[in-house]
């Protein structure tokens, strides 16, 4: 039976901002991927985040971003290597100590923005994450765009890889996501959010945004919880999928 | 025979700019407190930090500060007892990867500044900061200011606190140090701070600014590593205590 | 005839987050105390809540707060009166060069959350603010608490001071407000609220939390604009003034 | 006969950390460059720089930087041509409100950094800075790479534009400075900097790391005072250009 994890941003909030994540995400997500600090986050956001996650039983994940609070972390910074991998370090081990504190693990790292957006296409950048992970334990599972470079190199060195795709952004030919100012990069609809998360699962496959086919392995999908509108997605995205018999599970309790 | 642990501050810089700790001083201590990035430090100065801990077998203490980058941490605010938690925890969370990535146990916490200073004399916020450490999987110890209600909050919960002395500052008669402001605060004369912890560790009491005595628990002194005109007092100090047949070991291994 | 200038704070927001002001609120007030960037506030930010005022009519002042992003400045900082000065200008100076690109002349400096409470308690920190602003050129209007010792060094001096009231929060005997974490400090009946503020203006007084009187003067009403309940509160305060024949002026069109 | 601008970074510290310039370095130069609080420098810094010009004669301009105190300023970040305008009008507007409450006037602004280099090369990027220039009044001077498109952007739209040489970096063909990375990219050899400086100067050339000859506009040249060895290579370049009887004044006595 096909399985998938659902991931969704969480703790994007910093001091008396917050944009919280809908109960109706809550109780449909499987995994949340908790900001750190550096685009998005503070220790009091995160510890809430935390919290909420247990309080839903959805599995924590790490969001480490860009030091760059200014522009949530969704801009380029042209950092080495070297200073990825601490700064991806510092950030996941800023938020274990508040998952140990509540007796949770850790179930994943996932990059954030443009951090994750130049880990997919810079092999340099890619490999002082896949670096950091490496010195982590218990290594955490690390979320990458389904067939990227990225996810590849961090498999070919024994990390756990869990392929992510998106069903709500529209696909170029190369697998790379459209960026979001080109018109039609997001997808707004419930009902062709639902079916094309469905096609990601059960084919392996999505459209292209020129009326192409990619194919991609779909192990989670991410949706977005940060604003009202996006409720409804996830909502006709999980009745579908449960629909046709798919199972929504966190990624660590699948075979990655 | 008596034992006395020297701790001292480090990783005191942010982007390009380090105040750097001597190699002389480095040789001399037993315990290293490294800003975690509140009010000093960031990834990549942590990680070189940790680094010469390793290299010169300084044992590693994490040193949170109020977050306040450009005040130094020496600047009151007036923050929640849980916000202590919380700016704790995620600071002495940052730095355990970095010690777990090169195989070290983060051996003990030390507040910094006016966090330190606030949480000697708060009841309310030390709690908060005692609430972070019993949270934390293993324990480190605590370092507290000898004699505050801190450090006896600390112990009757059951952490392990390490009670610290300063031999280059003047005390109050209550026990507390003298403000910097105030003339005469800072003792600058190698041998005289040479002999202030002499007197500490052998006798367990101080001369106070106003010619008495008072009691105080020497476990740790406090070295100041940051500026080049500290590296004598130091050499005095450590020359001194060995003489008198003082042994000098880093804090895990007494019994507190 | 009895004249009130009404002001709120605009420009709370940073990078992606924004609590923005009704269109109802904007209509309304006179002039916006516009966040600098270091309790809130960006260039970005900056920019439209300058040019939301110039759409809507109202003066712009500037809203400079303490260095506490984190906090929102509502926290108290052991600032010297010389660092309290020199943060001032700064937030001045860069909201000035917005007010200048689009023609409008800055009309006044209200110092933000706890600076504001600070300068009205501490004759230093106030004195440091002062000097701040009598270094600007032309000399912007000074929001002040009502008979504080803050407004009244800064008349001692010849700056040009606009006395402020809060129709919304509770007072205590000695003028100061009551504070947010006590009981009722905070007033939400739009009618209550409206009637506390026309007693202002038309007869100088308030009721106290514990049903005396005190004495102010209020040549400004602050109004909350930062949360949907707040408008209908900011409507019934007009709609009573206005019955009543105040005129709701900007205070650079009064004599202070 | 000739004339020549020498200008120096200044302000480059934070909170305790500060890189001061030179006593020497001070006499020499005629214009400095003064860190606005994105990439360093904060508001007692800066008073503190804008008071050490106004001791030396020196005349102040505006080092505006992009929003990353953690990389000094140094790494590209992919913002948009608005936010370049508001970034640098807001670090501008703060370092004027400094030069007026002392009566000395802002001279000019150079970008620093990364910002510096994306403007050279990114003309959307030139445009958005050269947008916030034209909105300032009066209008300082900008500091540009000599040849660049963005000096012969600002000076087609009636900006006076300061051209830029560098006298101890290597050129390349395009006029462009050797990347910092490159062998050879920076010359430290006093005498060869002060020849160099003397070819720019006389004969508007320099010549390029492979040996060929690239012509360039020396209004200014670009001095490095933030390091003690750097000094001599001050020392000398002035000593050589005063022998050959170049003057040596600020850029605001110069056609520009």
């Amino acid at each position: 039976m096909a399985r998938v994890d659902l991931n969704c941003d969480m703790g994007e909030g910093f001091g008396r901002y917050e944009l919280p994540v809908s109960s109706e995400v809550m109780e449909r997500i499987t995994s949340a991927n908790i900001a750190c600090g550096f685009h998005a986050g503070d220790p009091m956001v995160m510890a809430r985040a935390v919290a909420q996650c247990v309080e839903h039983g959805v599995a924590v994940g790490a969001h480490p971003g860009l030091p760059d609070l200014l522009g949530f972390g969704r801009r380029k910074i042209s950092i080495t290597a070297h200073e990825a991998r601490n700064y991806l370090l510092y950030q996941v081990g800023a938020l274990q100590v508040f998952c140990t504190s509540v007796g949770v693990r850790l179930q994943h790292v996932k990059p954030h923005g443009a951090l994750y957006n130049m880990a997919a296409q810079d092999e340099q950048l890619a490999s002082g994450i896949i670096d950091g992970l490496l010195s982590l334990s218990p290594r955490p599972i690390l979320v990458a765009l389904s067939g990227s470079k990225f996810a590849q190199l961090a498999e070919e060195v024994g990390l756990r890889v869990c392929h992510e795709a998106f069903a709500d952004r529209a696909y170029n030919r190369d697998g790379f996501l459209v960026s979001r100012g080109v018109e039609g990069a997001v997808i707004h609809d419930p009902d062709e959010i639902a079916q094309r998360a469905l096609r990601m699962v059960e084919e392996g496959e999505v459209e292209t945004i020129d009326g192409g086919t990619v194919k991609l392995q779909a192990d989670t999908i991410c949706i977005h919880g940060d604003n009202p509108t996006a409720t409804p997605g996830v909502i006709s995205l999980v009745d579908l999928l449960t629909k046709h018999g798919i199972e929504i599970v966190p990624m660590q309790e699948m075979k990655l």
